[in-house]
């Protein structure tokens, strides 16, 4: 009988694990996630859809058939226990980084960054951050808690310290937030505006890149826990891809895709798309 | 590293192919769809959403996880072109028959059950149908056409002649469909009162379960081309299959979900308790 | 060049007026809801989705084509005048009963059945007012008003006097509503049970017929303004028209449809569907 | 200037705690929600949309403005962390029961049922729990923890032991939960037919009512995590709370409704309703 | 017992009226409304949205925390008695503006205005009138009445005459309305473009802000009645209220958000961020 | 009795067949669609949501009123047999163009172009294409067929040859349609930058405007089957229009709306502002 295709990968990669030198790997996260949760839903809405998008980037002008990427599906997480969630995720990508393949998470919400951080800043010590996202993300606790999605960038900088984070298109925050930036970290607020010249500076640099995609406006990405109007457009998004093909990157991460609050489908299709160029910058 | 799930066959049934003795396979065909499209959609949302689903049925007391089931995937349809489409269909389902398992097929839109009962009736020449659906299916012809959703019944019974399908739940029709049944097969309108006393006939006879979703309800089913309110309660279609206990089945369908028009996901949800029960009776 | 089809009248229902006995009218008003307003739009999905029907009834074996029914479509209502908009509404209703045809009102909101009951009890003095509806409606203010779809039964009852309002299905009002009902209307409270005994009292009178579609649950009827649950079936409607077979109807209203809280289409569908039983009890 | 309505306690109602018997509690909490998240948001939507609904019961025929209810908001938690949400509850359940009141929690998931269960049963040891939900809830663990919606009754048993929980219209679960009912609790599957014949070995035993929303049919509440067809009717319901009025409750819970996947807004109608009826049956 | 937060004031803000510069006050008016109601539900689902947004502002660089503003809840309006909702405005306002402070007026619709303006108008006989809006409003009548939504600013005219009304963003009205702007308000079709322009004859004057916020581009501001293709996009805005720190407001409005046409409350979210703004403006 | 509107025809045009100069004919057509299907929906909804829309256009300042345009409402199509549907289609067009009069077809999806331009052709031998697209629509073959929305361009290139097609704002395709581009259409990636230094080499030619709404981006347009983010700003293609006010137009389509992904019916208003100032555009 005719082989008969399940459609359970990103546009249906099929390369084994063995060839791939990127990994993607669904994070179905939510635990910490305060206002809409659902993120946890994101992997598999993104796989189902990713059959309505093309293979080739006429941005990137490169094809994702012609790269070496293997979708390994979902992490399995326990509900309700963060601590027990992130070192689960933790062990499959210190697996990934150990078989020497860049790991690409998937996620549910922004804390997943951290345990992939923590992984990669153990081979590239001067591993750098290039954060796209509308919020801080850097308070010292979040109601009560060290670990959260309010939190993950401070916990990234507790990893990395000073002058390694790079955040673009952030507009919302506590003021304390905005002032302890200004001596941590490179805070470009509203726009990528500043992407370009910081180029140069990041060249020949272990770069990890994580991409929040509520940094877009919610015009063009409502489906997401928290939308925060005035966010970038989806041109500046793809023109940032291009810019960012001299830099040499060690992971990243796609994060906040909320699928329940995505009533048409566009969310899903932005993330998709996102996917696919972040894909193509990591296969090199 | 740890073998990592995917979310891509009914609540994660992993027989093989070769120790099934009974084949679920997705058919995303609505080419006929008169009025809202969308059924091609719900063989891969019911896998998805299968996940919120137990394996166990307390109403037949029995558990998927106990019984040979092979979900093979969907078959790939070409769009635009009926004849073609049902062709691909038939090539499939005859080679699950010729290997000796029984075809369990999800739609997709009714039609599709036509290849399939062409393939069984082959082998089983006294097959017998029992279709539930809101709608006589009846027709001729249909705005023109003699392949239609409309006339699947019509077209079957070329296939088996008078006597050998029995309708339930029929509520919608044109007043000639009501007449042609009169005389050409068993039409009870409105509900299933009588299933039970048409057991008895119906035992020892291979069976063909064609299930329209469409005949429970809107208020349970809204997600279907053409909701028609006045139609059987979940409950009513749950004692169904407690009753269908004592049949042989060499096949079923199970179709007509469309879940762009189910907002809150319950029309999936009966789908898949659906399909859950249906499997467990065609495993013997 | 052919003619083309304009998705204009009921089920493409074209009957001149000249011809009509019955003449079925579009009244979008909604200017009294107190909660959630949008039976303005009803009207129009209607006669949209009402092709997703057929013109036969299965239940009252007639067929919509042979009767003699004219869509004249909507009355032009302003906005934010309440006397004014029931003016033009008894303008138009009252050139219908003038040319001795039976008006079929499809709302819009509930506060329209006063005019239509108004033009009426002219005509026909003994006229008698079946009323299926989740809610009392007998209030003598509602919010400071006297015109109100909380009012229109204490209003209609000002013009019918006592014994002559029958309430069936009731199941929310205020304890002063429930215990006037008890001595100036028959009020069945929670369902139809009582309605076939009622019958033989209720023929040889002219009868007016008011269907407040929230009469049933909101599982079958979610699209409406307020809904409240623990109503009837549709299954239980449908025997109720069975039922009404035996009266005479002088005139009928189909209301409190609010499409936009209908994301499924099955509340549009229950309306055509019962406009179809009604528009077939209204043609003898 | 004129006093103005802030819509902020449950229809509306303001009586002090102080003076009030029975005081109304939001635990906006869906911290180990397995499958579709955000009964968090039910408190205030339950909140927001009790103004569409009277607060008189036609079924047990009292007013809610008769009645001596504080609604005193929500209780404050904290993200990713499970042991400390449940304290919370605990601390505020509680200092209500320290005041000689009785609890009503609105949920929220159905883990918030165990602080409540753990505070009373120390005030009346022999606590008996009557427990309406579509899930047995009797797991040992849940992916790998022992605090989870669906080990709640189990862990309740725990605190009560054998012969004290009742189960009505249970209808999922795992083989062994079924099979561990028979020996430690009353399970009645799929409906509430039972229920009329255990009242009178209830009556004069402390009762704590939970209902879980989802033992209602999907059609008439589909907005929670997990949609269960074949559920039981509100009317069925609305009967049982007639039946109940013979009880004696020193306190409840309703949970498990989920805002967002609740697009017409009816599930939240009934979670209205059923609140409203529940509060009745409290304040004696 | 500890205190429990009831979500029941914009972004929590407590603030005594006493104390209060400024007022929020909710006006649920949607009367004349002619194509989709339901901007009545606003204010409510304004406030409980708002708890996902901060209190800091990184474009005015200001905290609401700092500011004395005081939400004093819903104004109650009669259904469908628009003479007699706006004399219960009006009452209100003036109560506010006796007390010296100032009103800001979260609609509803458009209309509400009016009473508004003219409140302020008899104590600032030189008020200013800024006013941001996709539609002209200049009508002198609306489908008979001279009280509506579409003639609202020719009626705010009357109060203040020529000269006086700032118009920006328009792109939707009659032939008739464009001509009769152009000798009797400064109306700026399509953009925000010459606001700077503006500002130094603005200044020292006392304005009036009346923000319609479908001045927006409905691709970020779905949630309204009547949505207009073309318009500005949110950092057009955001960059205004930067704009318009130099200027002196007594008094403003945001208006026409419908929450029940946001599904995916991206357009309440926008609405809570702009009150933010404006309230911070407000506040000197 | 006065006369009733009934809403048939795009914002209430009511010019006769024989008076008009442009003629709108929906085509209710998705049979190859290939991802989201529903574009069938799209001229009733159009029609119907026209009423939200002013009749003057103040970016061309011409009024629809002013010109002479017939809607001679929707086409019959059968469903699941391409190559009968484009016959229809084609027989129907044929009519109008003899009639001397302009097509003006509202989809539907892409593929009908290909019969307009077919009978086009034959009476403007030197026809030329703008074709506005998110997409390339180039292909050979898809899916096996050759007739298809993906290969609609392709058919048209078939009819008219090299030099012809001049296509706008494409971000989608495979790499080989955007190298076949090169040698055989203007291919315009991403934006519509260079259309005003094209519009003089088009003056005095016989032009067929072809706009596949999807050309827009997502943000503004969700309601459509395949949305492709990066896309261009309403503005944008309004500005288009202006600038192509120099050309003159043998026809023109307007396409792949699809309502049921359009929920909040923004998608549905664009569609209508596009069709004004196509139709203004048409009617010299």
């Amino acid at each position: 009988m005719k082989k008969i295709d399940k459609m359970h990968t990103f546009i249906g990669m099929d390369h084994s694990y063995e060839e791939a030198g990127v990994v993607l790997v669904g994070v179905p996260f939510d635990g910490t996630t305060s206002y809409r949760p659902g993120t946890r839903f994101a992997p598999n809405q993104i796989r189902m859809d990713s059959y309505g998008l093309e293979t080739y980037s006429p941005y990137l002008d490169k094809d994702l058939e012609d790269v070496a990427l293997n979708d390994i599906g979902d992490i399995s997480i326990p509900f309700g226990n963060t601590v027990k969630a992130l070192e689960t995720i933790k062990e499959t990508v210190t697996a990934i980084v150990k078989d020497d393949k860049k790991p690409f998470v998937i996620g549910g919400e922004h804390l997943i960054s951290l345990p992939v951080v923590e992984t990669l800043v153990k081979k590239h010590s001067d591993l750098h951050i290039l954060h796209f996202d509308a919020h801080t993300d850097l308070r010292e606790h979040y109601l009560g808690e060290k670990l959260s999605h309010a939190t993950v960038m401070r916990r990234v900088h507790d990893l990395v310290g000073d002058g390694r984070i790079f955040q673009f298109g952030i507009r919302s925050g506590t003021k304390e937030e905005f002032i302890w930036a200004k001596e941590h970290t490179y805070l470009r607020p509203f726009d990528l505006d500043t992407l370009e010249q910081k180029i140069p500076s990041l060249m020949k640099k272990p770069i990890y890149l994580s991409i929040d995609l509520d940094v877009l406006d919610p015009s063009i990405f409502s489906g997401t826990g928290t939308p925060e109007p005035g966010g970038i457009t989806m041109k500046e998004l793809l023109n940032a891809f291009i810019l960012m093909q001299k830099l040499s990157f060690a992971g990243a991460d796609v994060v906040e895709l909320s699928p329940h609050y995505d009533p048409s489908g566009v969310s899903t299709a932005v993330a998709c798309k996102v996917i696919r160029e972040v894909a193509l910058l990591l296969c090199e």
